[in-house]
């Protein structure tokens, strides 16, 4: 591993939400990828322990179940958030979209649009270390749900093997979530192990699949969107 | 990150025990650390469908908050089970102390001999990656208990000092346990910002610490201690 790069991943256990912090540690420049608002202490901490410099905080997406502490890390950090610029959010200090660049220090993330499990999903890619992160588009052996929040099955099919299965197999796939206690994957095993995307699944497949699921709506839907709408600024 | 190495961290939500599947991409030689009785079919899926050929399966101590896997991992395997010289377990193929190894493929862990939170606690290191499979002798800012098994804080200090904290600060630490949602810290973070080991604390602050804790035995310890005694074979 370039021995340069922090790579940090944390766990959120109510929402079983991933966010990551990574850094280039010969500047110290830092981005936090998802971070939830329940952790905003732990991750506070844990940042000024490590002495970086926050300079942005991602999200994947705007989510549906939790808070995000994008706010309140931007007021404590000096940090900028960046979201999708297809997200109807005005808070945001910088929108993003396909093949755009997010950097820190010497690493550069690039931005893949990946709609479908909402429109405003993104995946962001860092080529130099070989790892994704695929928030809700890709989980470990599975995938985000498609049936709120213009969430559409046949686009995220689209995005998961025109964006994510193109990458190299040997890429460390990173989700958004996990509740089987997966800490990630690779692209290779998704293509041929993922229950609903890999192993030559056709479109059709994953549509009705995806159509038969009939999930209850996240628990905190209803606070978690207009929340995030506002960056977490609540 | 030399590409042939395969790394998964897993994690097990009762007892919140992380597992390690490691394994040669070129030979498909495979090792586990800590695995869980609750999470075998798991285990078995993800090993079949990477098709790798589990060769050992590793104990960092004998645990007492879950059961292990090893005697159904390694009927279904056929792999070898390996735990400290100083467990006294019968039922064990293969026993490990300080500065033995054990190979899988082409990639060599070394055993670090790291008493204290139990007399068998031992610790892998897999000097190559700079990874340290620590157990419950050092967690991410914090460490395993001192009060069974034969625990004792002065003993874990030690080990700790000696032969945790010599390591290239760079070593990731890949933790047993973590309940605070820490997937990994690196031994120069732990030096400085451990609070119970780190930060220049002497032996007799952490002794008097680890003193004051009055916890709660482990909910399983009447069951786990016997079953893993057998190999997690009951």
């Amino acid at each position: 591993m370039k021995t340069n790069l922090y790579f940090q991943q944390l766990f959120e256990g109510e929402s079983s939400t991933y966010t990551y912090l990574l850094a280039d540690q010969a500047s110290g420049e830092a981005v936090i990828i998802d971070p939830v608002d329940v952790t905003f202490e732990r991750d506070v901490i844990l940042i000024n322990e490590l002495g970086f410099k926050l300079k942005y905080i991602l999200e994947t997406h705007l989510h549906a179940d939790h808070i995000t502490s994008a706010a309140k890390l931007k007021e404590k950090f000096g940090a900028q958030t960046v979201i999708s610029s297809a997200a109807p959010v005005t808070c945001a200090d910088k929108k993003v979209g396909q093949g755009e660049r997010v950097s820190f220090g010497s690493f550069i993330l690039k931005v893949l649009s990946t709609p479908g499990h909402t429109e405003t999903c993104l995946s962001f890619y860092l080529a130099e270390m070989s790892m994704a992160f695929t928030g809700d588009t890709l989980l470990v052996r599975g995938c985000g749900r498609t049936d709120f929040q213009e969430g559409n099955a046949a686009k995220l099919y689209q995005s998961v093997h025109s964006k994510l299965f193109t990458l190299p197999d040997s890429t460390i796939v990173y989700p958004g979530h996990d509740y089987q206690g997966f800490s990630g994957s690779t692209i290779g095993a998704e293509k041929k192990h993922n229950p609903r995307l890999g192993g030559g699944k056709t479109v059709q497949e994953f549509k009705k699949l995806m159509g038969d699921l009939k999930l209850d709506p996240p628990k905190r839907i209803q606070e978690a969107i207009p929340a995030n709408l506002q960056c977490g600024n609540v």
